[in-house]
């Protein structure tokens, strides 16, 4: 994909024109002052089906309804006998006012559809589901596994429907908390991509734009349905979730290997990542974690991240490839089918994620280190990871958010929270099967050529020359000046 | 696949019908005393071409060379400026006497044409490999790979070719150190699978069986290519290489966590495996290295059976669905145009496997012992499978061979030899490709859901309860009785 040939036109939000890494890209800004504009970007809806609640329905139908405050009727639908309807009861969803219903009965009568069901179900119920949709409506997804998936089977949405995207680059209890957090720190959000893949009522883009500003996003760009699904799934099975178990699992064992105790070890891998390096390259990029080590600490990082970084890009490298060439899909697809006989076990058990239990439990007096090859692991895997979806031609904006912003504003203070294997075995299925197929690779090429490298002392450093200088710092520096200074708060 | 439809006639060997497991299938039993039925097996061709010199090649041609006797000549036929040269030079083959020559020029001379290059490479040049074959010409292939491919894109042989199979069930230079062997020992050797898959001349089976038979196969089964190409590469990334290798890296880190020095956790996971229970195994079958215990370890080996057979199960049904639905070997094609950015690092720089370099060098003086819960876990995995093969209709001979047969008698002996990690760094690119996707998915999955498992007493025995009177143990019995008792041996 090439993102040099992306614009769009709004009547309803104001455009803003930014520079990422000397590249310029259309963007909308958020904010609840904003939501006034929304009943003019939803000009013909009259209703908004949200279908599904997962991890992003909840968050998205809540989200829409408070900041629509009744000036569009926002339904969720759910299949029938779904054990979610008592969930979406509790968040003030009913069948008694019609906002709640069954599944096809509220696709058919929306003017707007969110389709928010899981990627396996969107696979196997595609044809009912699309076919159900009125002429002339406007689907709406939040992730493009579903034209991935119609790629690889050869077939095409419905000719005669809007078909956009809304892609918010955090999981949906993110995207809910930041919301109401943002009740009092205006602008506190998750952002989020969006993409107009077909556009039959001429009113397509405005409608993705006010779907984004509705779910609290500080800023909003955008980028093409293929490259969305390309990207987010290639980042959510590297640094996003699979790159970042492996390295913590290789990291606590070698700290094991080396001597330290259990808490310790899990300290200065698992809680140094979800704790003190995600919080400041939230704030200052990945370069501000380097500079906060001494100079003995900055040399320790630089050959953690010189051993780690080829590691990254020859994972990322496949990982993308498997991605793009269908691959991946159809292995989501074919897991999905053997989940009914051969349900996906928990890791929770397993001794490294009880120290952790023991360790979140006992935080209070135990300062988290900033391990500095914990770091220079980390940083040069996530860098990696940033070079490869540079490569293949994304946008700043969508590499930034697909290999940062989401890791550090999203999941990991989550993980921080409640741990990485409860984010393992607690996210959607296709990110849990992704994360059970790449995790040991990370884990098994830095324990095995990376480490060794360290320990031989013959890592070569070129992959760390291009470090300072990265262009990612810039295009960080610039989206981080787009959102209030809030941290998202996890219970 | 069914294997139930499958049956040959031959003019040239004694067919002979033998009852695995129950069912019957026709094979025919190998041996020097059948050399002289080569010229027969072979009318109509007066050249045979083998081309390339990778783990089969080497081994192939001299044993042809060396039964034909001169019957029929054969030629090496290497690509032009190949660095084997000089090796296929000290095997005997000169481009003086016409025993050596260019590749292309080798095909279009010979009546019978051996395609033994890398599976990348004949995915690569796979039309002008065909295209440069005589009209009538008999195409002979060692593995179902290229059919896998071919399918994927959507092509086909030529027409005008007989397409046949002879697959030894061991790594090139198993096949030729027991044809050696079989000098002094009649029938030595390497089993074989054989598959006529287009027959234009007529002669397809003959060939196929001759060409077996001058391996020095002491038995050869039938199968299909489609059925060869399914069970071999799922074989190989499950029991036969990535899943011992991930089996073992598990075990040795439970040992070491457990206490156990760095050289007794090698010995009572790595040596374990390739040392007495692949020699039990190959003489005696799994059920002999239960019986092998007392009381005490029978029941310790249960339990680690039953704890790590749902995972072989879980692991093997996903391997083999990805390589029915043919990503694997989309997968290998993609990684093989990556490698030249990125070529595969060896591993055997990791603590472990130097652990094994010094253990190996030490053996004198140190009995390797037959640790019940090592071969609980992988006698647990093999039957895994075997039961994942059965279910997908594969023929007993083919089940039992890539199975079992294989890793104990050409591949584990290797690595007892020289290491796991050597045969990991240099079998064929296409199963170092499988073991280093796959052998971390094993050790993951056992140290995360089967190892915490067996520590909290709660393993479900319910898998072990069809091991004793499970049919593979009489389909081994025959088996063994096919062949001479003669180990190959490995310096």
């Amino acid at each position: 994909m090439t993102s040099a040939s992306l614009d769009f036109a709004t009547s309803v939000f104001d455009k803003e024109t930014i520079t990422l890494g000397g590249r310029r890209e259309a963007i909308v800004r958020g904010g609840r002052h904003l939501f006034d504009r929304l009943p003019a970007a939803f000009e013909g809806v009259n209703q908004i089906g949200v279908v599904g609640w997962g991890s992003q329905g909840p968050a998205q139908a809540q989200n829409l309804r408070d900041s629509l405050g009744g000036a569009v009727k926002v339904v969720v639908g759910l299949r029938a006998g779904s054990s979610s309807v008592s969930a979406a009861r509790a968040a003030g969803f009913r069948e008694e006012d019609g906002t709640l219903g069954e599944m096809y009965e509220v696709i058919a009568a929306s003017d707007m559809v969110l389709l928010l069901i899981s990627d396996a179900a969107q696979a196997e119920y595609h044809r009912e589901l699309l076919a159900a949709l009125r002429p002339g409506a406007t689907l709406g997804l939040s992730h493009g596994f579903l034209l991935g998936h119609l790629t690889g089977i050869g077939e095409e949405f419905r000719s005669d429907v809007d078909v956009i995207a809304v892609c918010p680059k955090g999981m949906g209890p993110s995207v809910r908390a930041l919301y109401v957090q943002g009740a009092t720190v205006n602008g506190a959000g998750i952002n989020a991509s969006f993409a107009v893949h077909q556009d039959v009522t001429g009113r397509a883009t405005d409608r993705a734009l006010g779907w984004s500003v509705a779910l609290g996003a500080p800023f909003t760009f955008q980028t093409t349905l293929e490259s969305e699904y390309l990207s987010d799934l290639t980042g959510e099975r590297s640094m996003l979730l699979a790159g970042v178990h492996g390295i913590v699992e290789s990291l606590y064992r070698r700290y094991r290997d080396h001597g330290m105790s259990e808490a310790d070890a899990f300290r200065n891998s698992v809680e140094c990542v979800t704790g003190p390096i995600s919080k400041t390259i939230s704030t200052r990029g990945l370069i501000g974690v380097y500079e906060e080590l001494d100079a003995d600490a900055k040399n320790v990082f630089a050959e953690a991240y010189a051993a780690a970084y080829p590691i990254g890009l020859e994972l990322t490298s496949e990982i993308y490839d498997e991605v793009a060439s269908g691959n991946e899909i159809r292995s989501v697809i074919l897991a999905g089918q053997r989940l009914g006989r051969f349900p996906m076990g928990k890791i929770d058990q397993a001794a490294m994620w009880r120290v952790g239990q023991a360790v979140r439990a006992d935080r209070e007096g135990h300062e988290v280190p900033l391990n500095p090859f914990t770091a220079g692991v980390f940083c040069g895997v996530m860098m990696a990871q940033v070079d490869v979806l540079l490569e293949r031609g994304h946008p700043y904006s969508e590499i930034a958010n697909e290999s940062v912003i989401e890791a550090v504003d999203s999941l990991n203070p989550y993980m921080h929270a409640r741990g990485v294997a409860h984010m393992v075995d607690n996210c959607s299925t296709t990110a849990r099967l992704g994360s059970r197929k790449w995790a040991p690779r990370f884990d098994y090429l830095l324990s095995q050529i990376s480490y060794p490298d360290v320990d031989a002392d013959t890592v070569d450093r070129t992959p760390f020359k291009s470090f300072e200088d990265h262009v990612i710092h810039d295009v960080l520096r610039v989206c981080s000046e787009m959102r209030p200074s809030v941290d998202i708060f996890v219970e």
